[in-house]
């Protein structure tokens, strides 16, 4: 990823293994900010407070935040306190889950006094490996976006939210082809869903995009159906926060209105995702993945920076009106076109899923 | 219509004929505030920047603009610069361009003394008729939300944008069986989508809904597919700013996205309209609606109150990066259910429609 010209990821091992540090999203594009983070309740309130979202880069910091726990108390008791602690920062995201298990069972295999090295070495582990898994995501996803502007001499892509960089470890899921096309020298050009109520389309996607030299355009969430209707959008690209064993995609809230207005229009509809994002023991999407709902100030407030660029919070909603927020939607396998992961591409079905995985569940 | 405990009407003609008062909707729901309107080239403005709005209001507020015109310049010259120049303040809703020709038609047909005086009463007598068509509307739409009370104990309405008294002269038209529905004391609670960029519904449905007491809870514009896929919405209401003859509804962007999402979900999607919304001329909605462009202002900043009330403006989008503000989207006829008109219920078709207006077109 580049930010301000210089080369980086979004979440830094410190080189004493005491601390790591991240980018803070809250602040961006306002501001670049990069938080230390020297103790596991500071972990867990970065992932709460969303100052890391995107559910690799949650796993990530979920999965420094263990390491460091283990400092102070490297117990099966201390181990699986702060792992719960941890787990319950968000309820949505399947990375969080994944990646504290792994650490866990990396250090308990281990006597005490190692195991906090352990699960340090573990969580730098899960940060290559994601950003392995993402640069591979592109490489897969590339040969979708060159075949259409083979077609039609340029691509418009719609995303949703932002699965970009700044929502994993580098490169990102759903914009990982993007970079790639782009920097192969593919004309992309970027519909950017605003993605209310946290508008992390508008400020992060568009920010990273920018950043990175990628044309794109800022639209309100309601005029994707619009621009599909119109001929506008050659394929949609998202990421996905939980993929179920059927291929029902859990993704932030509104992705499912997008998937029905590509398949109403014939537009191509994939979701890019590591392996980590699947789960394996939810059977049914639709029924089974548990939804986050979130506080109804998201909704009735909008943040944003005033003028001068200082931050600044707005109320949208009529005084007095109550709001709900629900987080994310899942949209289930029959309109999503195929799956991007770092394997390959496949069927968004069990089918699909275990001929790239057939080790797994 | 009910605000701070008085019955009223969003347009208010003079007493001395020589001007009219509106409520000022970009003030709303922070501030209360009558804007007089004493020139065509107010009413223009008013058109233009928003403070009125709605399909019916605009056509409603053209109408009294051309009769004040006609009071300095009687001639046909006169009346069709005027109406051209009103005619010029928004491309989408059909009411605006037929309540123009509806009082130049009026006046052109009497001695120049006798134009102005014509016109304002064909100014008033529009806004009458539009109360009457809101209030037979209501009449009509009642019974569909009866018949889900009747089964399920309550009816839960989403509702997108404002088809409200705020758009109308009273009642609404979305909205109108909703306020018939509730004072008859059937159990209703709407979804109010925020409607961005302009947060019409947040703002302007939320507000109107409160002052009536009708329970009501604000959503981001993402979340209704989530809300009809888990069951808690039991039919959509949404109003238009034309309908093509084929039944096609151009409305508020990302009406569509909710008309796909109701259609994959069951879930009953009805359009409330008055006759005067119809555009007999278009025989197909999606490719001949025209779909004004609006500024990316809209989209890159969200208006809104400070903490103390105060109107205040945030920038959402990352700095240097672009957006796009498509107004409205067409949804086709297919994902209709029904349309509720002040004649009653039909299908929207050619068919429907001329079932209730035999004498059109």
């Amino acid at each position: 990823m580049r930010i301000g010209g210089e080369t980086t990821r979004s979440i830094r091992p410190g080189a004493t293994r005491a601390s790591f540090s991240v980018l803070d999203q809250t602040l961006l594009p306002w501001r670049v900010a990069w938080v230390d983070i020297a103790t596991p309740e500071a972990a867990a309130v970065a992932i709460r407070t969303m100052q890391v979202r995107g559910a690799p880069l949650i796993g990530a910091t979920a999965a420094f935040g263990l390491a460091l726990a283990l400092r102070d108390d490297g117990s099966d008791r201390g181990l699986a306190a702060a792992a719960a602690m941890l787990a319950a920062t968000r309820p949505t995201a399947i990375n969080l889950a994944w990646a504290l298990a792994r650490v866990s069972r990396a250090a308990a295999a281990l006597p005490l006094r190692e195991r906090a090295a352990r699960a340090w070495d573990e969580a730098v582990a899960i940060a290559d490996e994601d950003a392995a898994a993402c640069a591979a995501i592109g490489r897969h996803g590339t040969p979708l976006l060159a075949a259409i502007a083979a077609r039609k001499g340029r691509v418009n892509v719609l995303t949703h939210c932002n699965a970009g960089w700044l929502a994993t470890v580098d490169w990102g899921t759903a914009t990982a082809p993007i970079y790639a096309a782009h920097d192969a020298g593919i004309p992309v050009h970027v519909w950017v869903d605003e993605t209310r109520p946290r508008n992390q389309g508008a400020a992060l996607t568009a920010f990273e995009l920018g950043a990175h030299g990628v044309p794109h355009t800022v639209v309100a969430d309601n005029a994707g159906g619009h621009l599909m209707q119109n001929g506008m959008v050659d394929i949609v690209l998202v990421g996905s926060d939980r993929v179920a064993r059927n291929g029902d995609v859990a993704n932030k809230i509104g992705t499912y209105l997008k998937a029905l207005a590509a398949d109403d229009n014939g537009v191509p509809f994939w979701v890019a995702l590591p392996h980590s994002t699947i789960d394996w023991q939810v059977a049914d999407g639709m029924r089974d993945i548990p939804i986050e709902e979130r506080s109804a100030d998201e909704v009735t407030h909008v943040s944003g920076a005033a003028a001068d660029g200082s931050p600044m919070r707005v109320r949208v909603a009529a005084p007095g009106s109550a709001a709900a927020n629900p987080a994310f939607d899942v949209t289930p396998a029959r309109l999503v076109t195929g799956l991007i992961t770092e394997r390959g591409r496949c069927a968004a079905s069990e089918a699909g899923l275990r001929g790239l995985y057939p080790e797994a569940g």
